[in-house]
This record gives C-alpha cells, structure tokens and sequence, in this order.
C-alpha cells in the first residue's frame, strides 16, 4: 500500500467509525419499527435491518483492518506490513445488494409468484453484478479494470431497466400516499448505485498513491450510507404510509384511543 | 499443515467471515419469523435458529482459529506454530445435524407420537454418524479415514431411507401449498448433506498439501450454508404457507382490515 498522510489515514478511520454508529443505529431503528407496520411490511423491515447489520459487521471488519494495517507513533504514519483487506466490501455486497432490491420489492406487497420472480431475477442479477467487479477491483492494471467494469456494467444496466420499465405499472398500483416515495426509493437506488462504478474507477482516472485509496474508501463508505441506512429509511417510510392506507392500527392501545 | 499460498489463504479466511455474516443474519431473521408464523411452527422456527446461531458461535471459533494459525506479514505468510483446530466443526455438526432434521420434522405437523419417535431415531442416528466422522478427519492415514467414511455414510444412508420413503406418506398429507416446498427441503437435506462425504475424502483422491486444506475448508464452508441457513429460509417459508393455508392471521392490525 502507498505511503499515506495523517490525514487522510485519519480521514478514512473516522469515516469508518461514523458509519459503523450509523449501520448500527439504523438496524436498531428498523427492528424497532417492525412492530409499527402491517404484517405484511414486517419481513421488508427485517431485510432493511439485516442489510445494515451485515454492513456493521463488515464495517467493523474493515475498521479493524485499516486499523492494523498502518502504526502512528509521534505523528509519523508506517505501513505496519498487514494488508488492508479489501474483499470485506465484496462479500458484505455479495450479501446486501440482492437483500436491497427485495427489500424494494416487499415492500410494494406485489403477488406471491411476481414477488418471488422478481426478486430471484433481480437478486441473482445483484449478485452477478458484485462476483463480476471483484476481479477489476484487485486488479492494479488499468484494462483489466476496465474490462470487469464493463462485465458488471451490464447485469446493473438490466436491473435499472427493470427497476424503471418492469416495476412501473406495480408503482402505478400503489397507494396515492406512499406512491411518490415507491418512486423516489427508485431513483434513490439507481443514483446510489451510480457511485460504486464511479468510486471504481477513480485509480483509472488519474487518482494515484495514497489519494486514490483515500477517495475510493470514503467513496464507498458515504455509497454504503446512502444505499443501505437513507434507503431504509425510505423503506420504513414506504411502510408506514402503506400500513395506513390499508387501515393498519398499531396496538390494543390505540384502538381504545382511537374509537 | 503444509505451507499454503496467500491466495489460499484469503479465501478461506474470507469465506469464514462471509458465513459469520450469513449465519448471525439467518438467525436474526428466523427469530423475527417467529411471530409471522402459526403457533405450531414456532419452535421449528426456534430451532431453524439455534442451528444458525450455533455455526455462528462456530464458526467465529474456527475463524479465529485460521487466524492464528498464520502469520502474513509484508506479503509473506509463515505457520504460526498455533494447529487449527478441526474439531469446532464436529461438535458443531454433533449439535446442528440432529436439530436439522427435527426442524423438518417439526413443521410437517405430525402426531405428536409420531413427532417424538421420528425425531429421536433420526436424531440419534445424525448424531452417529457425525462421531463416526470424526475419528477420519483426524487421521492422516487414507485407510483409516475410508473406514471411518465407510461407517459414517451407514447412519447416514439409514436416514436418507427415511426421509425418502418413511415420511412419503407425512409428505402427501401436507396442504397443496406446501408439499412442493417440503418434498424440495427434503431434496436440500439429502443433496447438500452428499457435500461433507465428497469434501471429506478430498484428501484420499489427489488433493494434496494447502490445496487440499483450501478445497476441504471452502467445501465444508458452502455445504454448511447450503445446508443450514438456506435450509431454514425454506422451513421458514413452509411454516409461512401452512400458517395461511391454516387461517392464521398475523396480528390484531390484520384482522381490523380484515373484517
């Protein structure tokens, strides 16, 4: 690994210690939360919470890795010889990626056959798409990056096609209050997306040493927080508004208090 | 053990994470399944995760086993000195396996006679045949790891008749929403459990040295997640469809709209 500045390194460790407080709060939030919507948006929210808690435990994983992969003694910064392990990432997506898109599908409470359709298409197609970039990511040559770059380009193009033709006639169904947010949940995972290949290919453009391992993790990290806790955050919001509509009361409690 | 590659290394070391991850994540999800189900299928759901939460207590053991059992430092990779230490899996599997096939008996529903006889025979004969296992995996010696294999896959052969033809009856009885699904858990049972024999003679056909170690670890790595957390999204799946086809209904929310 390049030789690194204080503060990038230093960057970097409290970019990772933010996010392991925000996957963690995020998990408690939407196990939580479940109680609070219909039944049948339960199993949504305990994919959401699962997601950000396999991204803790990877987060944490990383941490530690970045923690021993360099010594600070008196302000001076030393490689300390243990590799930074990079495929904590791939194998926490390998997981959340496909976890992300069901999520997305639960929650619009489809048909039991088009729910499980579409989420193995969808989930398999995630799963692809992380097993193709990994080879580009350890690579240091810049074609064989480009050349796995454009493999996993391709099953994330079918499933943003699909996300935007396959799903629309399912938004149109959705209730009017929740259907703007089904929507925007959409766009958010599209555009949320759109930044992993772009953090990818940040040591091809010119990002070099220890500026590119700089960018490429706090890029992914602030990816990851968009993609998993603000996603569910819609997720639970979708939810919420959903369970509503269809006359969802929360409790003996406020059945009394509702009369 | 035989020097072993960086590469090899790393994947072993990654895959064992990747299945903390997967098996802290399975239990979650069961246990929160719990209450989506009927009443009569929750302690199925229970032990679906035990099963995983007992390969995550494993399987954290083995991964800091395979830790210290290797030093890289700067790219190069010595023996620590520390042995890995195989038997974590076997008292694993001494626990899981006999839980394994009582989860399956468990959400078939059967008398409760019959439920007690069926799962003390198959869950005796799990058991040893897994002690049978062990005293090959620790040898070096080929003859004596084919003996040891030979009575190992009786128990085990015994139990496959059962599943097969002892419980075709119980099978036919399931509703039709079901029966595929149970009929398919049965197949997993049988299919993945065929993994741990073909993973265990490795070594006896060829595979030599830190390959063998590699393929062994890897092998036995998919096999457990085949054979225990998606094995339990199917029990959790069955228990879900029988708990509708039943008339259950999740909740007093539900059944405000319902009326």
């Amino acid at each position: 690994m390049a030789s690194i500045q204080v503060w990038q390194y230093d960057l970097v460790y409290n970019a990772f210690s933010f996010t392991i407080a925000v996957m963690a709060s995020a998990t408690i939030f939407f196990f939580l939360g479940r109680s609070q919507v219909a039944p049948a948006y339960r199993t949504a929210l305990t994919l959401t919470g699962l997601v950000t808690f396999i991204a803790l435990y990877h987060y944490v994983r990383i941490f530690n890795s970045w923690d021993a992969s360099f010594t600070v003694v008196s302000g001076q910064i030393k490689d300390s010889g243990i590799k930074f392990n990079d495929a904590y990432r791939y194998v926490d997506w390998l997981l959340t990626v496909p976890l992300l898109l069901i999520e997305l599908i639960l929650v619009m409470r489809l048909s039991p056959s088009e729910t499980i359709a579409k989420s193995t298409k969808l989930g398999l197609l995630a799963a692809l798409m992380v097993v193709l970039g990994y080879p580009g990511e350890i690579s240091e040559v810049s074609s064989t990056r480009w050349l796995w770059w454009g493999l996993a380009m391709l099953p994330f193009l079918v499933i943003v096609y699909d996300l935007f033709v396959g799903l629309s006639d399912a938004i149109a169904k959705q209730p009017a209050s929740a259907r703007g947010l089904v929507s925007l949940a959409r766009y958010v995972t599209v555009i949320s997306w759109c930044f992993y290949p772009i953090v990818f290919i940040f040591p091809m453009i010119g990002f070099t040493g220890s500026g590119a391992i700089t960018a490429v993790q706090v890029g992914y990290t602030v990816a990851d927080i968009v993609a998993k806790a603000a996603f569910g955050v819609l997720i639970y919001m979708i939810a919420r508004r959903k369970s509503e509509a269809e006359g969802f009361v929360d409790g003996p409690g406020q059945l009394a208090t509702a009369k």
